[in-house]
Formats: structure tokens, sequence, C-alpha cells
């Protein structure tokens, strides 16, 4: 099983480089955008651009939903009793409880397979969709109790395709781990852009690397930072986390100790996290195999078929 | 005025990339480091190493503290007595106040001025010394009633000859500014590393660009960091207002609402960083004038000695 047309709903920075990429991975595309600048755009790039929703899914065995949260809802409302039958639908968005939940409200969840490409940037846009994009880039892809295996097995191969790197995930703990490594930067990003600077001029003169590089992601539209963070329990657990060990510093401080002991930990957290080496394994295609693979940090690389259907991946060393 | 012969003592990153600076700048220039092995490598790159920090200031009308803040004192205590008349004493540190405080201590508060060039990498060591490491950087040089403003001006040209710029500042108000635009950011790093990836492996697997960026100045050596953060009040100041601001967005995520309102004040403040416009002035070489320069985010591009001493500068647009 492969897919062989596939179409791609919302067409800004990853709706659009998956349009460049999956092209160049040599399957048939078709695009659609709400937004008649950005569809003329891409139809200018030389992209099949159909003019509705029906008409995109129209034939289309994967259709990959890539609008912003906010237009969801009418995409799968135009979408239910048009997919074809067997047809596979995923997604991009950053957390996956909300689309999982949206989905199954339109009772489209034996179709689906939520996907998520860690692979912004701060740009956003057509005009910044890039088909290197997803390189070496993580790419969760959600195994509930309920999820197709063979629907699932067929993505991972075409994110593969993409250069990308399919992680088997719940969507718990997809959205558990997003909360700590996406929304938690961000919002510290913000904060610290706000504190930084809160001094004044003198202050603005002096920031220079680390407030560079801590701040940078403040850098993104406000609207997408929202949807990232909003409504996601893990990151209120992970913000009392980083509150309760800035806390604890700040009373160290505050009575003339040091702030060694953070320092420490952070640095050795950041080494740990560079250093980690990976070696190949073997998976059988089953829930459990590749959740188990993917709770221990590791990623398909390829998918093979012949007699029976094997997956290589790599992981994490001990 | 203008100096001749320059002693750094202490050649790490700091003191190593101004040893080729000031060379490259047409001074004699004279190196000493505790380490054997530093001096060693620093004489056999060509520069004349003293076997003594007596010997290394002897004939030198500029004197530069270079050696980490844990060598200072020993290095003021050999100092005493030894300085030429006439010389400049200044330093590199992080923070003013300390330095202040200790070179009060020693009674070569006559000499002093305090210099903070914000210039380090996450690198350090000789081995990582670089001629061009100020080039643009900000360069804080303390004014306070009590410093002779000759001297000062003197080190704001040699700073402009190095490809710096001097900020004139108060060592309240430079502390006040690095607690928030150096400490903060390396405690918010070092907590986003250490809280991003404590999920486990997962989160390890998913950390990609916000991760990183956020948690770069983690990979400083941490005792470092601790002395650029402890011992500062301000920073406490600093940490109150940025656990308020994250406090706050907890708790409107844990009632259910968005985060929206941080995400657009910390994109704001980041884009009006960024996006500062500079007008040149000329300035009287008055303590008043340079400091309210400095705390209106100005810097000194050139000192101009005709018939009278004028400095020129660059300041933000209102």
């Amino acid at each position: 099983m492969g897919f062989n047309r596939v179409a791609v709903l919302g067409l800004g920075l990853i709706g659009g480089s998956l349009l460049h990429a999956v092209r160049h991975a040599g399957l048939e595309v078709v695009g659609y955008d709400l937004d008649h600048a950005t569809a003329a755009a891409a139809g200018a790039a030389g992209f099949p651009i159909a003019p509705s929703v029906a008409d995109a899914v129209h034939g289309a065995d994967l259709v990959v939903l890539a609008m912003p949260l906010t237009g969801l809802d009418e995409a799968l409302r135009e979408l239910t009793g048009r997919l074809e039958a067997g047809a596979v639908l995923t997604d991009v968005g950053t957390l996956k409880a909300p689309v999982q939940r949206a989905v199954a409200t339109y009772g489209l969840g034996a179709h689906f397979v939520g996907g998520h490409p860690l692979a912004g940037t701060e740009e956003s846009g057509w005009a910044a969709a890039d088909p290197l994009l997803f390189r070496d880039a993580p790419w969760t892809l959600t195994l509930e109790p309920d999820t197709d295996l063979d629907a699932w097995i067929a993505l991972a191969d075409l994110v593969c395709d993409l250069g990308a790197r399919p992680v088997p995930v719940t969507v718990t703990d997809q959205d558990a781990a997003v909360a700590r490594v996406i929304g938690l930067p961000h919002m510290l990003a913000e904060a610290l852009a706000l504190t930084g600077v809160a001094g004044g001029p003198l202050g603005l003169s002096l920031a220079a690397g680390s407030y560079r590089s801590g701040s940078r992601v403040a850098r993104t539209r406000p609207e997408l930072v929202a949807t990232w963070c909003d409504d996601n329990p893990a990151l209120v657990d992970a913000l009392d986390h980083v509150l309760e060990r800035l806390t604890r510093a700040r009373a160290e401080l505050a009575g003339g100790e040091s702030m060694y002991e953070l320092a420490a930990a952070g640095y050795a957290a950041r080494m740990d996290w560079e250093h980690r080496s990976f070696a190949p394994v073997e998976l059988s295609p089953t829930r459990e195999a590749l959740l188990e693979h993917g709770s221990a940090g590791g990623w398909i690389t390829a998918v093979l078929r012949d007699e029976s259907v094997r997956l290589l991946g790599m992981r994490p060393e001990e």
C-alpha cells in the first residue's frame, strides 16, 4: 500500500512545503487554500489547485489538513462524506488532542492518523515554503487503539520519503512532550523578550547573544504561539516544574547564595541532549513495538515490503 | 592622552582576544597568566609574556584585569604599589559592583575605570581567542563620581579603536541592565534545558529549534554562569518580574484561557528591540552628558582631539 494522489488543504509554510516535497517524492499532488491570493501563488508556481475542498479530495488517497486550527472545523464539515473509501486523513498541527477530538466529532476517526512535523521556522505563509523543510525533522504520527495500522505504516513510509523521521506516539505522550519542547520554550522566550528589555534603553543597547538566542522564537506570530500553547494541560505541569526550579534559584540568590546548582544541572541536561548517540534497529509492525520505540526516543528510517512488512529505525543507545 | 603599553592579566577568551586586538590596534602589549600552559601558548603565538604581575605592569600605562573573578584578590594584592603613576586600571568582568568594591579595598580606586565588553561566546580559554571578538560589541565603561574623566575618555578611545562601542554607565545601572540581558537569559536557558528534557527520551527526540535556541547558553561552563548571576541584587528583581509574568500566564492556561496576551507582548518587545534605529550625535565631555547618553541607549563612536576633546556617538532615535 502506498499513496498515489495527495491533497493538501491549506498552503502556508507547512502545507506549501508539503506540496513541493510530495511532488519532489514523485507523487501526484493537489492543493487548496481558502485564500485566493495564496491559491493563485501556488498555481503560478505550477501546482494544480482545486477550487474547493470537495474537488481537492476527489480521487485523493491521502488528505492532509494543513490549514490554521481556526479553519479546521469548516474543512472537516466540507470533507464529511466526500473522502474516498480507504483514503487516509492526516494533519500537521502541533497539538494532537484537539484535532483528534474534532475528527471524531465528524465521524472521520477511522480514516485518521494524526501527524506533526517538528519543522517550523519563524517564517510563515506560502512565500516561505521550502521543499527541504522536513529534512531530518522529527514527525510524530499518532497510534491510538483505533488507528488503522496499515494506514499508519503507509504514512510513515511517505514521511520517510520526504526525508523526515516518523516517531510513533500516543496523542497524550506527543502533547506532553510538545508542552516541554515547544510550548515551554516559547513561553520562556516571550517572558524573556518582555522582561529582558523592560529596564529601558540601556538594557536594549546591551542585549546581545544570550538575549538574542533566548528570545528568538518570540519573533513567531503570537496567534500561532497561542495555538501551540493553549488547550494543553501538560503545559501547565511543565510550567509548574520550571517555576519551581526558578523560584528555588531566586531564593538562593536573594539569600546571598550561588545559583551554581541550577547552572550545573542545566549544563548537564543540554550536554546530555547534544551528545546522544543512536543505533539502528529492526522493528516488527505492531502497535506495541512501535510505541515502545517512540517512547524510547526512536524513529523510523524505512518501511520494507518483501514477504512481509518490516520497519527499520534508529534509537538512542543506552 | 593615549596609551602606549597595555598589560593584560589573564589570557582566557577575553584577555587572549584583547592581546590580539590591542596589538592589531598598533599598541605595545604584554600578557600574563597564572597558568603556565596558557602563558606558553600565548608566548608561542608571538606575544611578550611577563613572568609575574609585577613584571607585566612595569612600564604599562594601562593594566587590564582579565583573570577569573576568583583570582582577582590575589592580582590586586600583587598590583598594589606597583602601578606606574598615572596608569589606568580596568577590568572586563560582567558585574561591576564586586570589582569596584575589591579595587577600593586595595586603595586603587583613583586608577580605576570598570569595563565590560559584551562579547562572550560559549567558548572559553586562550584557544578560543579571536582578534575580532569585540567588533561592534557594546562595552560598558563605568563613570562614578570619583572616576578620572580623562582616564575614562582615553579608555573609550581605545575601545573604539578595538572596533567596539563604549557605553557610559554607572556601576548600579550597568549591573541592573546586565541582570536583565545576561543573568536572566542564562537562568531561563538553564531552567529550560533541565525542564524541557526532563520528560524522558521522547522529549529529547522531539526537541528542535525552539529548545535548541532557548537553551543555547546553557552550554556555557556553569562556574562562569554563576559568576555572572551571583551577588547581583538586580537579578532578584528581574527574576521576580519574569516569575510574576509566567505565573499569570500559567493561571490563564490552567483556567482554560489563552496565553495570547503574553505572546503578543513578547512579540512586540522583541520587534521593538530589532527595529530600533540610530542617529549620530556630538557629546560634550562631561560626566552628566556621557551618562545621559548611555542611559538613553547610546554609545561612543569616536574621540576627537583638536583644540578641545569632543566625542561622537550614536543613539536611538525617539
